[in-house]
């Protein structure tokens, strides 16, 4: 086999641009300098685009989980009621970090593969005026599913004044996002999905009311205090050494949005789900979610006549190509694609055209090229990216 | 657009793996040093591997054209006469650069996109002693024939004791090469196409007979003695001050080759030959050779009914997906698909399946997936890679 070719197609981490891997092997500069401050500068906006606010989009070196655990330590406290909405396996981390800092969480369960209903949240928090805040997952990656965060937050603000506190880090830089028109006051994301850079960096914002909260939350905290980071990012600086090589990428990836625009982006994120689900239909291979609930970061497939697992290691054994497998309950069920950051469509036609190949090598009866040409007709039929 | 993708699918430069050009970012080294005498010994072997040659394979750094000028210079001299069989834009070269010398060349001319015949070779040698050396090319480039090497070098042989000389650019590294098994005299290669590596160098082998013939041959030439590079490297040196940086690259490249074995490298160019073959026959598409003419690492399309070049402006449009236009007569004419070096069967399906969109685009009725799937059956058949 071709040595050194890895097609890596799991929801994130996802492959990095050569122009962003060039940009963070530049060599090391120091934190406090004016370069620093005007990258920082340079930067701000560019987040702002994409989390759909004119908040400060704060930036801490951490783990996607780092963020989840800012936004839990500076808007609650212990004693506080919370409700936590969980899709899948990520759902299930807010519950486990708030459960860690003695908030008391009621939790709402969806069948996995399914999307959260936002009625079901109204009526459910017109019950409970206790909870302070919401948690919910924007795209849950373990399932795929995109949950319809702009009328979640609607539905909340409707009965309750509770923060809505959402986690977007497998889709925020390839869906759309508008905190601002949506009424999200905390939206967290990660660098190693959408963003197309490491894992390593967590963006995290807040709404005007939130922000009040946050100022005014005794819980105790020093590295994750929001405060810090966006005093410190109001004079250009950040509060503690950040991750510089990651902040050199980050800046040539906002190049890279910019240069495709916010929008197309994001329409190039729904054509690849398109084409990836089409495909998927035209072999016969259920998908796991509805085409309402898809997210276009992520596709889930669960295939019912053939090995899920034994798929996935002929696919990286033939072709180097790697998706991920289920979680939980759903390990050995499903693979999952990832269709997001550094991924076109011609990345999509390769994944499938490849995949056909793995389908009949685990003894699943197709025709060849019937999955490609599917997805190739949606390319012919929206694909006006350029 | 996904910004900054490129799918290059000419016949060279071809892609760089990402290990080889991480290797060629290290640190700079003295081309003095005994980090160099290592390098140059640790490449030795691998190159002598893929030529097929137990003789020194000296490196000379340039572009592939002066491989080809220093296999001149070496080996005839002014008054001297030669055969150039011209097979297509390459073959020409070697006329050029005799003429350049004042050597005599006499030119034996093949309709372009077909290889020579050793039979039609023998009889004119037969017919013309005077000939002291037989240029030929292996892979033609720009009509993606692979002349018949080893059937020439035998056919010779057997009336002549002309050296035969090989311009093996755009496939050595690729195919099946036996250099001494064969009975070539000079073979030249480049570092750009199934070597995975930027232009920059060009490698050189020459026979027992045909050092003796260096060695004594009075043409004035400093820079281009084949002499001195042989002599420096017994001393793991070289002559002059070598592109250290694509050195670093070749020994990682060497690596990688050791990997996957020679024999496998040659039989992946061969399946991805035949996948994009399968694939034109599939879609009713011509081809410009024989099957039996084809080069494993590139294949030349010659459309009735499409305009090539609005062909490849779509493709590059659309996909980033670069693939050559036709040289000379057959500008406008054909198009040639790279699938060289770093390349892959999943690379292949890549580019069929965005062509098959191309296709469309330009006006040509096809079946979608017909073609990829056509490839993919050569893959199920033939593939057994890993």
């Amino acid at each position: 086999m071709l040595q050194d070719q890895m097609l890596l197609r799991i929801p994130g981490p996802s492959p990095i641009p050569p122009s962003v891997q060039r940009a963070m092997s530049r060599p090391m500069i120091g934190h406090r300098g004016q370069e620093t401050s005007n990258m920082l500068k340079n930067i701000a906006p560019g987040l702002q685009r994409i989390f759909g606010t004119t908040q400060d989009v704060v930036i801490l070196t951490g783990s996607g989980t780092a963020g989840l655990e800012a936004a839990v330590v500076n808007i609650v406290k212990p004693g506080d009621e919370v409700l936590v909405i969980v899709t899948g396996a990520f759902g299930e981390r807010f519950s486990k970090i708030c459960e860690a800092y003695n908030i008391t969480v009621q939790s709402l369960n969806v069948e996995w593969g399914e999307a959260l209903n936002p009625l079901e949240i109204k009526h459910y928090l017109q019950e409970h005026p206790e909870i302070k805040a919401v948690f919910s997952t924007y795209c849950e990656t373990s399932t795929g599913v995109l949950n319809p965060i702009k009328e979640l937050a609607q539905a909340v603000r409707e009965v309750s004044d509770a923060l809505i506190v959402v986690d977007g880090v497998s889709c925020v830089g390839g869906v759309e996002t508008r905190m601002d028109d949506w009424g999200i006051d905390v939206l967290v994301t990660g660098s190693q999905k959408a963003f197309m850079l490491p894992a390593g960096l967590a963006f995290i914002a807040a709404s005007e009311r939130a922000w009040t909260i946050i100022e005014n939350n005794p819980q105790p905290r020093y590295y994750m205090d929001l405060v810090r980071y966006r005093d410190n990012l109001l004079k250009d600086t950040t509060p503690f050494t950040p991750a510089l090589s990651l902040l050199f990428g980050l800046e040539q990836v906002l190049q890279l949005v910019d240069q495709e625009g916010v929008e197309q982006v994001n329409a190039r994120h729904i054509l690849m789900m398109n084409m990836t689900r089409a495909a998927f239909r035209a072999l016969g291979i259920p998908l796991l979610t509805s085409d309402k609930d898809a997210s276009p970061t992520v596709s889930a497939v669960k295939p019912e006549d053939f090995d899920a697992e034994a798929f996935r290691k002929v696919i990286k054994h033939e072709f180097g190509l790697i998706v991920a497998g289920g979680q939980q309950h759903l390990s050995g069920k499903i693979f999952r694609i990832g269709h997001m950051g550094y991924c076109s469509p011609a990345d999509v036609l390769q994944t499938i055209s490849a995949m056909e190949i793995g389908l009949l090598k685990v003894g699943k009866e197709i025709e060849l090229g019937k999955g490609t040409a599917a997805a190739q007709q949606v390319y012919l039929n929206e694909g006006v990216l350029v």
